[in-house]
Formats: C-alpha cells, sequence, structure tokens
C-alpha cells in the first residue's frame, strides 16, 4: 500500500508521502514515492506515485529520458519546458497510458494489477499553483476550491482530519501540520503504510522548492507533532459529555 | 454500506450500528441493523447484521421462526434456550449457512455479492460476556482481551479512536462514547452510513438489556458528543508544534 496527500491552498501546495511498499505482509521495500522537477526561476514540479511499482517506475523513467535528451533537442518536450502545468499532466497522463499499453494485458494476465495513480503538483512562471490526480488510462482531474486535496492509496484513515482543516485559505505550515496529522493518523491504522516520509513544500509564485524533506521514523518535530495529537485527543475524549446515565 | 460496532470490556458489551443501506446512491433505504433476543434473569442477546440484506433478514426470520416453534415443541434449540454463547454462534452460523447454501449461486449469477458478516454479543447466565463475528460461510470468531472490539461495514473511519480508547478495563460508560465518537467520524465520511442509530449496552452479569436505545439525527446527547469532538479537535490543531518553518 501507499499513502500520499496533496494538498492545494492559495498559498501553494504541500505533498506528503511514505516510502512502504508492499507486496504482501512478508515483502516489505522502501521506495521513495515523491519526485522533483525543478528550473529555479521558472518552475518547480513534483511528482508522487501509487500503485504498480513497475508500471510507476517506467512512467518515471521516460519524463526523465525526455528531460536529459531535450538538453541535445530542445524541440522535445518535457515537463520542464512544456507551456503550462495543464500540458504538463497531459504528458505525465500520456506518458502512463503508453506504459499500460505496453505491459498491461501481462500483467493482468498472471493476475497482478496494472493500475497506478500518479498526483502531480507545480506551478510555472505566469501561471497559478496546479494539483492533478493522474489515472491509469491517462486521464486526469484538477484539484478545485471546492476540492484542495487530493490522496492516492490508503485515503481513509488519513481523510478526517483533512476535511475538517483544510480550505483554501489554509496557510502552508497549517497544512502541512494537517498532512503530517492526516499520515500519522493512517501509519498507526495501516501496516503496509511507513516511515520514513517525503514533504514537499511550494510557495505560490517563488517557483522554486521551499522545502524537501525526509522525515525519519526518529524525527523530532513529526514525533512531537504525532505525540501532542495523541494527547489532545485523549483530553478531547475525557472531555465528552456522556450518552450512558 | 453499513456501520455497525461491538465492543466487549470487562464490565460488559456496547453494540452501535446505523440504519442507512444502499444499492448504489440513488437507492437508499433505512433499515434498523440491531436485534435484540432477551429472557430477563436469564440471557440477553443482541445481532448486528452487514452485507446483502436479503441474506440478513433470511437469518433473523430463520433464528425467529425457531424461538416462535419452540413454544410448542421446547426441544427445539434457539438463541434462547441454547447452553451457551457458543452454541448461539454455531446456531447464527448455521442459519447463515443453510441462506448462503439456498440463494449464493443465483445471487452471484446476476452479478451481486451475497457477502453478509454479523456480530453476536450477549451473555448468559453462568457464562461470561461474549462476542463473536460471524461470517458468511457461518464460521465465526471471538473478541478477546487482545482484540475487544469488531466492526463490519465501512470500519476504516472509525477505527482510530477505538484503537486509542478501548481495552478491557475500559467502563461501560466510556465505551458507548468512544463507540459514538466512531460511528459520528464513519457517518461524516462516508454518505452510506446515517443517522438514526441504535446503541444497546448490557452489562455483566445483569441478564438483561441496561440500554436499547434509538438515536434520532437531532438527539441532544448525541450531537453534545459530537459538537465537543470536533471542538476537541480543532483544539488540538491548533496547539500542535509546527514542522514548516
Amino acid at each position: 500500500m501507499t499513502y500520499c496527500v496533496a494538498v492545494r491552498v492559495d498559498r501553494g501546495l504541500v505533498l506528503l508521502s511514505d516510502t512502504r511498499t508492499s507486496a504482501g505482509v512478508d515483502n516489505i521495500g522502501r521506495f521513495r514515492k515523491t519526485f522533483t522537477y525543478e528550473n529555479p526561476g521558472d518552475r518547480a514540479i513534483a511528482l508522487m506515485c501509487s500503485g504498480n511499482l513497475s508500471i510507476t517506475q517506467e512512467v518515471r523513467t521516460s519524463l526523465s529520458r525526455a528531460i536529459k535528451e531535450s538538453q541535445a533537442d530542445p524541440e522535445i518536450e518535457t515537463l520542464l519546458n512544456c507551456a503550462t502545468m495543464h500540458r504538463a499532466a497531459q504528458i505525465v497522463g500520456d506518458a502512463m497510458a503508453s506504459v499500460q499499453q505496453r505491459y498491461r494485458s501481462t500483467i493482468e494476465m498472471q493476475g497482478s494489477a496494472a493500475d497506478a495513480t500518479l498526483l502531480l503538483a507545480g506551478q510555472r512562471k505566469g501561471g497559478k499553483p496546479r494539483l492533478y490526480m493522474i489515472y491509469s488510462a491517462g486521464n486526469f482531474i484538477e484539484a478545485t476550491a471546492d476540492n484542495p486535496f487530493f490522496q492516492i492509496g490508503e485515503h481513509k484513515y488519513g481523510k478526517p482530519i483533512l476535511d475538517r482543516i483544510i480550505t483554501p485559505e489554509t496557510t502552508l505550515e497549517r497544512a502541512a501540520k494537517a498532512a503530517c496529522v492526516s499520515m500519522d493518523s493512517t501509519i498507526r491504522s495501516n501496516l503496509s503504510v511507513g516511515m520514513p516520509l517525503d514533504l514537499t513544500v511550494i510557495e505560490k509564485d517563488a517557483y522554486s522548492f521551499r522545502m524537501r524533506r525526509r522525515i525519519e521514523a526518529d524525527d523530532d518535530e513529526f514525533l512531537s507533532i504525532s505525540e501532542s495529537w495523541s494527547a489532545a485527543l485523549r483530553r478531547g475524549f475525557e472531555d465528552l459529555p456522556t450518552i450512558l446515565d
């Protein structure tokens, strides 16, 4: 399993992913699920991955290869030179569709799932911060003011706190805290989501990354959020009125 | 969907169920999911149902018919005269297996799911309070001190608070509150779980029901728990340390 959450607020974008992969509980791995593409002063873009790992790695490889090849041939369109974030989502979607076309039927023939879902977030100069969810078929949807966050992977345990906290007016600091609480709840409840984490923050109109931070299992700040939240829940529960007289 | 939670603590049993059924979001119904069987002074037993409604109704009908027929023929074994709670679980499991045997293949042939899961909780004189989860095949598992609660239906949203609060030492009052918070979180996040609720409480060694309460959508005590919990979460969030400097 996987848990990735991306939030788009007025002041920018916050992304948080775990690193655990599992093909059954007896086959656990650790893979980074957040990948960044930056041309400082022009654009900062982050991609998060869930689903079949061979599929998402292949998608990333094709995106990176295009960037490399574009150094010799600037005609090649890539995440780093495309005109808009919408076009970037199309490029990623096309890469997904192409990889699915190549492998899906053989993967399914041997009984595995080829599905994969990606979150693409970023801003290029002249555009707004954008957040997209890209499906296996290469189609995608965009986050809006009414729906300012997307989750992929194990989304249920961590959704209630996001529903309560996140609005377009939420600051980046609060959005990052809410993402951490959401991840903490998910890690507690689903063994297939695990530390370390990758926290990525893109501030509006900076066209660069404000934060790309690996949060290890012994990270003091994350532990402090986790413990404060536990204590707040316990206190809050003690103060509830009774229903059984 | 459905959400039912049953808790077995040292002091007794607490059960809470919603009443919403859905065959698609355009086909919503309301059905009671908690059913009680009582012989005051001898036993109090409660059954909660999830899954295919035609299956669970048929199971209940056969259990009730046996109780009625046993008035004329006391040789017929029923939930109200069987020797132990374990035997009661077998009786319910046998009824489930028999109904599945009759309908499962035809239900599946037309593309629907025949799965159903039941929670059976109660105490008979001379025995301990027991809680069982009964599967479609008629087999079952029992709650233990290590795993003092069971959930059926949409279990994820409401699990974290139970994990944090429920132990065998938890009082019935706290267990009822935790069940309400768990249900409140689930109702907020899943449209297919809805009010009104049914709260059932069996106190240890009482052999009768301490509470069988229908909680309507405008129930003051439930609303008060829901609002206090929201306020506690908001306050707790405000007090969290920062992760983004």
